[in-house]
This record gives C-alpha cells, structure tokens and sequence, in this order.
C-alpha cells in the first residue's frame, strides 16, 4: 500500500480564557500557544458568555509550554477585577484541561496537567486547583464545585483547608484570579439555543435532561441567559456512547415544543471526536455511515 | 508536533459483482482484492438487485492487481446466463471504477483504467467499454447507456460499430459479459426505502428529483422494486457540495409522505467523504461541526 503507520502520541488543550469580546485579546492568546509549538484547530468566542475556548493539539512538550505561554498571555491582556459574563469562571485562564488523544494514556495527561501548573505557578504566580482525573480528592473532581464561589469567593475560599489550591500559595492573584487545570477524557461541549427570553425554561429542561437529575448519562447541563429573546442549554457529554448528541437534541426539541418554544440553534464548541459525527449523521439519515477517510488517514 | 506528512497517492476501487446472495462467492471475491495488496474498506451485498459493491484503496500498482484478480474471481463463481437481479447489469465483475484519492490526479486514474482493462482482456478474455472520466466517446461517459440493453442484448449492440468494446473483441464473453471500466470523482452512492410496493411511487420520486429531468444538480436516480411492501429510491450524487445527502433524503421524506407513504430505511452503499458526513451532522444538528480528527490524521 505505500502507507506508513506512524506512533502518534498526542495531547489536546481546550483552554477556556475570560475574554469573549475583545478579539485583539482572543487573537494574542491564540498566537501565544500557536508560537509554543501547538496547532490550534478551533476557535471559539461569545461576548455574553465573555469567554473563548481554544482548541489545539501537540506533542507533551508543545501543549505544556502553550499553556504556560497562555496564562502569561491572559494575565497580560485580562483583569478579572472588571470582568462581567454570564458563564462560571475563576480566572482569566480560567479552565484548562489536557486530553489524551491517539496513543497518549491519561495517566500522562495527568502528569502534563501537573507539571504545566507548577511551571504557570514559578512563572506567572498563578495557584492552580487540579480538577477531574487530576483532582489529589474526590470534593476536587468536580469543575463546577472548583469554581464555586467564583473569582470574586476565591480567598474566602482560600481560607478553609480542604481548599487550599493544589500548587501554589491560597491566595488568588489579583487580577488573574486562579486556574483549574486537569486532565479528562474528550468531551462534547454544545449549546442549544431556545427561541425564548424566558431563563426558567432553559434551566427546567437543563434540570430535566442532565445525569445529575436523573437524566442522560454522563451529561451536564446548564441554562443560562443569552438575549433579550433568546436562552440557552449548555451542555457536556463526557460519554458520547453512552449519551449520543443527537437523542440530547432531539429530546429538547421536544421538551423545549412542550414548553412553547422552539430551538434556533445549536453551537459546537471546539471539536468532537469523527465517530460521534458518524452517529448523529447515522442517526438522522437513517443509514450506517462509513467513510474513505476513516481507513486510509489512520 | 513531532507529526510527519507523507505524501499519499492513493486510489479507490468500488467494483460491482452480479452476486448478492451467495455469501461464499462475495467472500471469495473480496479475498482476490485483498490478495492483490488492496485494503477493502467496505463491503455490502443486496439479495434482489443480486449484487455487491465491494470498496477497496491503494497504491496504483495495488488497485490495478486487484481489479484484474477480482475479474478472474467474478469469472470462476459467477454464471450472467443464470443471473436475475433488479439491478442493470452487463457483466459478471460489471463495473469497475478507478477514483483518485488524495494527491493522486484524475489522469492516472484514466490511465490505470484503462491499464486494468488491457490486462483483464490479455487475462481472461473479456471484454470492456471505458466509462465516465476514462470514456473515449462523449456516447460512453453515460453509465447507464454503457449498461442499456444489458448482458442479455450486448451481442446484438457489439454488432453496431459505435458499440465495439474499446477493449477486447467485439463479442461477450459467454457467462463473464463484459465490464464497464472508468474513472470518476468520488460518488455517494445511498438508497431510500420506501414503505410501499408499489413501484410507480419509486419511480416517480426518483423523477422528481434527479438531474436529467430537471432535479437536483448532479444527482442520479432511479425507482426500483425491492420487496411486496417495499420499493427502493437508488441514488447517486457526485458533488455532494452541490447536492449535500440531507437536503436529497428530506425532500423524498416529503414528497413521500405527500404520496401517502413514508422512508422505511435508508442505506450507504460503500464510502462517502467525511466533508459529506460533516455536512449532513451540521444540517440535522443546526451547528457548525468540526472534528479533532481532521486536523491530527492529515
């Protein structure tokens, strides 16, 4: 055949910075992991969450040194002190996760998480939380229970022993705030918009379609506010198997028709692994669905 | 990122085999490609067309040997004279397009078409026209006018000098007929079931909508019997971008329903490319879709 195999261990980032709105920002922060040697694949930006997520994929090093290099790039460019957005965040780097792809393992993931916060810490002076499968305990596994409080509770929180931050001193920067970094499986993030201003409906059926409530597996959900005339269900699906994305759609088409609305649209942040395409392409055509790429590019 | 870029001139195979029920005899087939060096990606078979479309990819050298192999192979198991499916056909392997993939050209396609041809002939003596992109007549690009008339009527068309074979003498061969040997972009090849039998529903749908009676741009289509209560839309589209899949299969939902009827199922045959796959997810998902994959795997 010609083709050669080649081992692949790579690592995706999806760095979630507190800036939203101003693009200059969001463009200083993207070249800043591009010129520490990752590829970055996707970008996205929303001013009412006043919050973007970049995705980028490289070697160990590449990933390590694009999360130092952003963190200075945030802590330059944002001050959390004047920061407004309707989405959870504690820093101006505010989450940042490591995910094994290809033939990288988790437990290097892990260790990537860690050792890039302890080098945020020395450079930027920064304190990191680690979070998901980086978490040292079980209260830590949670990010939205590590950014509870928020930027603005973070000393109180600060204060109580089981909270102390996993690197560096329990004192947030000033205008930096702390960060969550971890390491976790690929994960789904999408958003539904509903053709509503009404927020009670978007977090009525965030409530009813989420695992915590009794819902879809491996599914978190939030409704949050968008627009005068629009609401939103902001979602993560950690298990695309176990949960795919289009019976998540198709049941808040349903549940948002009962409600009186209706979606609008629907919002992909950052990337999803080609099989989950496969299934929602499946699922709606009707067919089983193979591609020429699937055999050759792997 | 310690990623390295080989150049790939690669090529797809799709040849059809007058065999869909006879599992041994498609085993046997499919085994002569991949013995030849080709990496058969897809495989489907269908009791009433009486047919298999086996999809294969390789190196030039890889897809020539396995279309003179699975010639040979077709030749030993399978008898036209004996033959009855609701599919056209002129040949016992019966059409055999070469597709350029990735960084290989139209040209070489043509070229080893017509290469495989010449083999095939020297090999087992039977005959072939050039088809599609490989046609050396405007008459022949026509698929489905290289097939009219079918195994049953080649001798007759062989006697019309516009009709000799470009191949090969001008005579079928007695149970392996002749092959339809081309060059093409790639194709979606993908049928619509029809919770109906009656035929006339099928065939006019496929009127509706496909290109040569003023449907959409180029888009094949054609209404065929596949069970008491079941008729079959049989389609192929060869630039999904001016045509995308999803936009194919609602408008039969709604000219179905508007027949009284409904989509029963719907089947890929072979491959599609992964923009074709994105493409319908995007469409039925109301969001932009990217994937991790695209950007790591080229």
């Amino acid at each position: 055949m010609g083709l050669t195999r080649i081992a692949l261990q790579i690592f995706e980032i999806v760095p979630n910075i507190s800036e939203g709105g101003r693009a200059e920002v969001v463009d200083a922060c993207v070249r800043s992991v591009e010129n520490a040697g990752a590829r970055v694949i996707h970008r996205t930006s929303d001013v009412v969450h006043n919050r973007s997520v970049i995705t980028a994929v490289g070697s160990a090093a590449a990933v390590c040194d694009a999360g130092v290099a952003l963190a200075g790039a945030a802590l330059e460019n944002i001050d959390l002190r004047a920061h407004r957005g309707v989405h959870p965040r504690i820093g101006a780097l505010d989450v940042l996760p490591f995910v094994p792809l290809s033939e990288a393992t988790m437990q290097q993931a892990v260790d990537l998480a860690r050792e890039c916060a302890r080098r945020i810490w020395e450079t930027h002076h920064i304190p990191s939380f680690f979070y998901a499968e980086a978490a040292a305990t079980a209260l830590r596994r949670s990010l939205a229970h590590v950014r509870s409080g928020q930027f603005e509770g973070l000393d109180t929180r600060f204060e109580r022993p089981e909270w102390r931050p996993d690197v560096g001193d329990p004192r947030a920067h000033s205008s930096a705030g702390a960060i969550a970094i971890g390491a976790r499986q690929i994960l789904i993030a999408f958003n539904i918009e509903l053709a509503t201003g009404d927020l009670s409906v978007a977090k009525r059926l965030a409530r009813a379609i989420r695992e915590s409530n009794g819902g879809f597996r491996t599914l978190k959900a939030l409704g949050l506010p968008l627009g005068e005339d629009v609401v939103q269900v902001s979602l993560n699906i950690t298990d695309y198997c176990a949960t795919p994305l289009a019976r998540v759609v198709e049941t808040v088409r349903v549940l948002a028709r009962d409600a009186g609305t209706e979606i609008r649209r629907c919002e992909l942040i950052g990337c999803i692994p080609l099989a989950a395409v496969k299934r929602a392409a499946s699922f709606y055509l009707g067919a089983q669905i193979a591609t020429i790429e699937k055999d050759i590019a792997t």
